[in-house]
């Protein structure tokens, strides 16, 4: 079992403006991809698409207001249905640190090391519309390869 | 024993001028840092500042042109020294694929997780200055966090 990796600090807002935009659709559109919908809350299900070539289906395990958020993908690409993405906030000073793990991945087959990469950029989406009010969501996100 | 992975594709170029960026120290200035000297080639070692905040010394274990290139490190952070650095390479089409592997990592510590999302940075780095010419290296980087 192998994981994916990132840390982002955020200048300015609190754990819970990031919070917000890990568990509102809204928040989420703004960052990962435009067309999200479903709950955040426990117990529901968010359904992120990238069209034209899928989507997730994330079951919110657990949230903890401000300090943690955790999903199970239920459907998707084979490669990530039963991992989880878990999600820890925390103030220092003036930063909002963000520590990402994407865990559970039975082997690091390329689509992995694709998505390593591809989440650090959506990442610094989030990192971008904390601070800017802009962040960088599919289908404006930033392009790293043929796989888009 | 845990590794950082990432994928991105550079357009246009061929395998063999992404390896030039790889092993000499004019390329790996134009995305990495602009404090690069050394040698890239194998038995050589490269010598990476990021001023104020230290570096890495990275002993060329191999290089097979249009490829692969692995590095050890062989001096900095503690966590990083004795962990190797691979690259390979290979041609899709107009694309160049770039896999990249930092491997040898001890422990999933808050470091490993901010080196990840600063890779994934510097790779879009190293895809940026072959595609258009100019990268974002050191002290040009993309500030990711509080820890740059």
């Amino acid at each position: 079992m192998v994981d994916i990796l990132h840390r982002v600090g955020v200048q300015t807002p609190t754990p819970e403006r990031v919070y917000e935009a890990l568990t509102t659709v809204d928040g989420l559109a703004g960052w990962w991809t435009g067309d999200a919908r479903g709950s955040g809350e426990p117990g529901g299900v968010l359904e992120f698409r990238f069209p034209p070539v899928g989507g997730f289906d994330m079951e919110v395990l657990e949230t903890v207001p401000g300090e943690r958020v955790t999903w199970r993908v239920v459907e998707g690409p084979a490669e990530w249905v039963g991992t989880t993405v878990e999600w820890r906030l925390r103030q220092d000073g003036d930063w909002t640190i963000v520590l990402f793990t994407h865990a559970g991945w039975r082997e690091p087959v390329e689509f992995m090391h694709h998505c390593s990469t591809k989440w650090a950029s959506f990442l610094l989406s989030l990192k971008s519309l904390l601070e800017t009010g802009s962040g960088a969501p599919a289908p404006r996100d930033v392009p790293i390869s043929d796989w888009h």
